[in-house]
């Protein structure tokens, strides 16, 4: 296995410049939230009310502020002036050292004579079609397929088997998993005397700075004009997004999503997982939907939705609670019949 | 970016033997509903109940018939003797030069010394295997797998990363995008002593002409005979289809749909986004299914559904509306019960 | 086509020493389920009450115990010793021929040079990173990718265009199908003052003996330590399993199942089409959940859940019976409420 930085509590601390309460010589591994540290783990305490769940935490070493949480005796701790801008830190100490593209071209890579790819790093079996810019510090792992007039930014890593059609355009430090596909045709037809003609899948897809889009993921071309993903947007793997679709900046889409043509994201919009919406949707900034929810309609800024339909998430919530009551309540409406026929009876009796 | 085809408002009337109401220098680029049409897109209309829809629309032209619908002032239309044939006629005139794969083999392409590509284009690193044929016209980018005794049609077009596996046939112009992969294994075991064995699945995929298939989509092989995909049927990314399934012609198959081992769909059959089919369903020609249904039973010709499990559209929808008021039932029960014990109280004091 | 391997059914008796009834000279190509085969098709028999299924089934020769079970006339027939034994020496007299990478490796592989792959059979264009091993007998078809560090044990199939990152550890006779990605980084970020920041994901994957991937299928290497899938379990196309998910021995997970971070599944666990777990989820042994079901809380070991979220299967029936008479529901509700209005008013006149 490749080796992996580590570092011990109190090196970690000094780098920091925080103050260690624990054991300076523990060796630390990597970084997660409270519920999923081990005893290698960085893990960090934001609020009081998250004491409950330290006191469940096997995380080895705790960020905290100098100050509002008492964090309890035998738990190590390290309290540092700025836990936000520590904890960046310490994923930058953490972060094991990538698997690099050697940097030029690998003798198998097949590149056009107009591609610009100087200072980047191109791996087996890469291929980069005609007019395609690759920038400096780029790397392309083996089986990469850059097509016609792309642009790939500065720092980007894309995977193994990655394909990116023609005349897409990538940002900086964007990160593509394996076998993800950027810029395939839009799903367009017309129906035209019982058969379906394709509308011609002319525009491109555009992603910005920093985005990072998982495995397998498709992301299409715009019938005309752009595809875009915004800055600093987080996609899983097996999304989907479609022809034309606008998502904002640092959203975070996951896994098995999939966004229909021509909608409209905000920024901050997060998609749980298996979430499906519908076609020339709008959803407003930080609007999020729950797991496997359905959105057919808009969904305005900072509203969370749930359900398929979707609908908002406490309403919900409540009818999932009442549809697990609703047998119950056949029962209970026929004992009324029954009971309001014997008093319908009872007083037609006397009448 | 690659050079893209348009037309004046005038040339095109011209090529389509029409007449024009409007600016004849206006540039068209590209073809949309109206809903979606921007300025230099042309659109139709083919109803007088699109008029509404025709109003808000950015098209910026508009085919229509040569009477029968009244076009508001102001708006650039061209009317046509037939505007289907039109249409079709449009598509193909700003369709954008396709990105072809040069005619004849990469040096870097493998092919089996008894494999048949004469007149077949052949990318960089694609594989053809032993007794394939791969007809004249057909294209084959970079890293495409096809795998022994596959025929593979006249004007195919197999996008990069494509997996076709042994004895897959494919018809005539189909589009395969990237990342597809046809004739992996079915999925099927024999559970014995706590474990499953392999059922051999030894049958092939048979492709007809015109379909195009998505991104990252599996349509798996036949346990034995043959899974099917209808001529001119359209599927979408990352849809699954088990073996020995039969799609129809001219079916649409939309993104994450998944279609499970054995099911006959009729032709013109739609599947919504995300919707999932069990095992052995059948659906007749012309059913459509809703985005994220679940159908568990079989489908009658022409009939849509909705929900999961599904049931027919109309019923679906009317169980989505009560099952938002069923929170305010349960108040509505209560209250009666309420009002009840007080009758029969009332009723027995008096008796 | 390849050349498929045949049986008479005289021939096969003779070699599973049992004693046929019937046609000893049918021609016999494939192994399958009463209700699937076909008239070339072997099925089986394990118990009475599948006679219905027998009667209405094509299958070509049915497996059945030497007593105990009524074969009806005209039902060609072969009583075994054993069945189960039998049908395991059945599938593999009529297993096609595989379709093998040739031993040795291709001139266009890119094999680094402190890999260790004496033994195995490299395809076309196949990368091999630093410090991997391909033991003996494994076979990566064309266009795989292994990273550094990998191990890949003895008769593993890895088809075309697979991707396996690096330090992933895959056992014996595991075979992986197109286009799955293994190893990519799992989906974590600390989300600071605005965005999301990566959380290193320096653990790996760990596949068991006797795995089958599908085509497409992700799974992520974990966050630290390890994503880990149990001997036998068996993994259909397009499905996502998250960082740190721990799957048992012998589980079912069918296409397009999504399992997030750090669920445990159990031992014979079985997740229908199109389902999702919620993270840090826990499926107990032998615990099964309904095509499309969402699972937001542990199922305990044996039970069957179905629906969004889910519920124990039997409840979730009821439920759904019962939201196709809420419509009803709520028409009954208002009759009732009318009643008794009247009642009321009637007992009022009378107070």
């Amino acid at each position: 296995m490749s080796a992996r930085p580590s570092i011990t509590a109190g090196e970690l601390a000094r780098r920091l410049g925080g103050t260690l309460r624990g054991d300076a010589a523990r060796v630390l591994r990597g970084v997660a939230p409270l519920v999923d540290a081990g005893p290698d783990d960085v893990s960090w305490i934001a609020h009081p009310k998250y004491l409950a769940r330290l006191a469940h935490s096997r995380a080895g070493l705790v960020i905290a502020p100098p100050s509002g949480i008492e964090i309890p005796p035998g738990r190590d701790v390290v309290h540092v002036p700025d836990p936000d801008a520590s904890l960046t830190l310490v994923l930058a100490l953490l972060a094991p050292p990538a698997i690099r593209v050697p940097p030029g071209i690998h003798p198998t890579a097949v590149v056009a004579p107009d591609a610009v790819v100087a200072g980047a790093a191109l791996g087996p079996h890469v291929v980069v079609g005609a007019g395609a810019v690759v920038e400096e510090g780029a790397e392309l792992h083996a089986g990469v397929y850059v097509g016609p007039g792309c642009r790939i930014g500065r720092g980007c890593v894309l995977w193994p088997n990655v394909v990116v059609r023609e005349d897409t355009v990538i940002g900086e430090r964007v990160v593509i998993h394996p076998n993800a596909t950027i810029g395939a045709d839009g799903f367009g037809y017309l129906y035209r005397e019982g058969a379906h003609l394709k509308i011609p899948q002319i525009g491109r897809v555009v992603i910005e700075d920093d985005v990072e889009i998982g495995a397998g993921t498709c992301i299409d071309r715009a019938r005309s004009g752009e595809t875009r993903i915004g800055r600093g947007t987080k996609i899983d793997n097996l999304v989907q997004i479609g022809h034309n679709v606008q998502v904002g900046a640092h959203c975070i889409l996951v896994s098995q999503a999939g966004v229909s043509g021509s909608c409209r994201l905000g920024h901050h919009v997060v998609l749980g997982g298996q979430v499906g919406v519908a076609d020339h949707v709008e959803l407003g900034d930080g609007a999020q939907v729950a797991a496997q929810g359905g959105v057919a309609q808009d969904i305005p800024p900072g509203v969370v939705h749930g359900g398929s339909p979707s609908v908002e998430v406490s309403a919900w919530r409540r009818q999932m609670v009442s549809l697990r009551r609703l047998p119950d309540v056949l029962e209970r409406l026929r004992a009324l019949e029954q009971r309001i026929r014997q008093l319908e009876s009872t007083t037609h009796d006397r009448a």
